[in-house]
């Protein structure tokens, strides 16, 4: 099944969505497809008619060289929920009309699993309603949240960015010989996958930091104090790396008892950021120390200029996985995954897994790869992390700063 | 005057000042001097009887390329306020005893302005007491806010940071289709130089910020309002950069308004943050939509994984510079400087300035390198500062992670 191809990114950007986008692409033409459409801000803007021919704006192999270096959805994202089947006939009837029109015969959607549940919730509706399309999901999210595959495209980069700059900003934070403590503050949710990379800056020529706090694992106050004060009986500096999702033995976040804004999507994620700022006002309450509270904030999700090499290979394989079972085998209503087939070496395959098992589940750092005793991750966790930061993609630098392609006309309607 | 060298590294780390520590070590040792010896934390440091022999330290060139790509300050730093002349003889005694006991002729101090402070008083009492020694300052900060100097080492990879960071950041938060601000907060105390350099992602790849405020011009909370406002009708996503330090008209700092903890350090420079959380908040509220503050933190001034090569190449230049005055033409009480031979193309040469010069002034952006009617930098400024970004010198990575030189014994006593 070849015909024409719509294509889609949604979520929270990565610094390899863009890869993955190029997977499609280029799979899809060498396969023989006509056209490959780009929907502009995902689902949303589908149903608004917003969506681009990629072959316009894809021009050279130049091009293609910058959009696997360009952060963030080049098509735009959206964080838009489709009403379950049934509830509202009307907005399907006119995604599938759009898709009609323009001859679609495979639907990819790169996101999490909130895209995942956008994916799921088409399928089902195609099949039920007998249109010959195929939907296949795209794996992407910084989380690494997604269940089903050995890991995500997005987290390695992610690792990569928050292990390096973790190694930065300690040779930073410790350079003053007084009583100081840094909090640091790092992406994913309720996964504590993210904030566990930390770890990886530790090595021959850095400490790493001190403590980390997972989301998985409640972190008590005045335990944690305590854990701070012991460590400054040692070091004058201490390193704390927690998770923006951090969360009290009640089951508050931490970042709750900030004085942050909370933003919520349609899926109700929330913005989870200031469990940093209110671990240190508690240590500067209680220890009358220099204190530092430091969000990686957006930084880790785009950090273009700092992605690992491994990472962005695999974002392109699973979006030329989903063509290749889009186009080979008729599938539909699956998620492309990553399969580890050795460790050592490192050897990863693709594969593929029903969506239903995907969508809107969520994949947490096992118990047993952290000690909660020392609020470490053990190594265990790190053989999983490490192969996924290897090597790296050097930026195409113009005038010392790194090079983008730009989709200027976002909001263009055709 | 040859003899034996003592080098330290004070106030606010940078990505290149163990590039300037290289450059008078290496000069040092190219010309003859027997002991380079490495205060650790400064003056503070050295008052204690901490130093090093840097030969046991830096052991192979592969030692020196890591040096130049480690951040922070190897020997770690201080913020130390020297006693006047005549309030502490005890202090002064203390150090000269030391510098006499280890033969040491020749005194660089790589800094900012509160380090040439001290620099300035250790020259005043030598030369007071007929101490046969040459005081050299040697000059960073990220801030570029040194006085008499083109531009200071480590200001050019501040700016390259800076700019390359909000490339990725601006393609991120512009990401979704809906209405939100992000408001982008910048290092640079009271000078704008740093926030300023935001302007240089804005190029044929990127929108780069649609407003910028530096602290040398107030911003009036009501007109900022009014401009985001203003902004959001042409376009979904508005961007603004902004320096750690702007203020109120009244002279206020906006930081002040939010809740932040101010940490006041011996010269009474504080930490600045939360500014943009306090401008987020008053978007929120008035125009309730998505709002982000992204504080780029202490990483703007350590990330040596994307240093400029320029900055790193003067960085080496300043500290070879002040060895060259010191034991060639017996200076003492001086700084060196950076003089811009040509703008096209860039030359830069080294210079010297008397110490009392420097010392505890700032210089600011000029009132006519901004455009305070746009709230937007001038061209004058960008080609000011366009040549300090060029470049770059590639990390050397190990394992997937950029590696360092780590200082592992700091507080080791000789």
């Amino acid at each position: 099944m070849v015909g024409n191809v719509m294509v889609g990114q949604s979520g929270g950007p990565t610094a390899v969505i863009n890869s993955s986008l190029v997977g499609v692409y280029q799979t899809a033409k060498d396969r023989g497809a006509h056209k490959v459409y780009g929907m502009l801000h995902g689902i949303q803007g589908l149903l608004e008619g917003k969506y681009i021919d990629l072959d316009e704006h894809i021009r050279s192999e130049l091009d293609i060289e910058l959009l696997k270096r360009t952060p963030s959805a080049y098509l735009g994202s959206c964080k838009y929920k489709l009403p379950e089947i049934g509830e509202n006939d009307e907005i399907y009837n006119r995604i599938f009309e759009t898709l009609y029109r323009l001859g679609i015969r495979c639907f990819f959607y790169i996101g999490g699993n909130n895209s995942m549940d956008t994916l799921r919730k088409l399928s089902d509706y195609g099949q039920m309603i007998g249109a010959n399309i195929s939907f296949i999901g795209v794996p992407k999210t910084i989380d690494n949240n997604l269940i089903g595959t050995d890991h995500t495209p997005g987290f390695g980069s992610a690792a990569k960015c928050v292990a390096s700059i973790m190694k930065e900003i300690i040779r930073d934070v410790t350079v003053y010989d007084l009583p100081s403590v840094a909090v640091v503050e790092i992406m994913g949710g309720n996964a504590g996958w993210l904030a566990g990379a930390a770890a990886l800056s530790k090595g021959e020529d850095c400490e790493g930091p001190d403590l980390i706090y997972l989301p998985e694992f409640p972190v008590e106050p005045e335990d944690f104090l305590r854990r701070v004060g012991e460590l400054q009986k040692k070091k004058k500096s201490v390193v704390v790396a927690i998770s923006e999702g951090i969360k009290l033995p009640d089951g508050r976040y931490v970042a709750e008892l900030a004085d942050s804004m909370a933003f919520t999507d349609d899926f109700g994620n929330r913005t989870l950021t200031g469990a940093a700022r209110y671990l240190c006002k508690l240590v500067a309450e209680r220890y009358h120390c220099k204190t530092r509270a430091i969000e990686f904030n957006t930084l880790q999700r785009c950090a273009s200029h700092i992605v690992s090499r491994v990472d962005i290979t695999e974002a392109f394989q699973v979006g030329g996985a989903a063509v290749k079972a889009a186009f080979e085998g008729d599938q539909t209503g699956k998620m492309v995954t990553l399969k580890r087939l050795s460790q050592e070496p490192y050897q990863c395959a693709t594969d593929l897994i029903d969506i239903h098992e995907v969508a809107n589940a969520e994949k947490f750092v096992p118990i047993e790869w952290y000690d909660n005793d020392i609020k470490y991750v053990l190594p265990e966790f790190l053989s999983y992390v490490r192969p996924l930061i290897q090597a790296e993609l050097s930026p195409i630098m113009v005038g010392g700063l790194p090079r983008h392609l730009y989709y200027t006309d976002r909001l263009k309607k055709r």
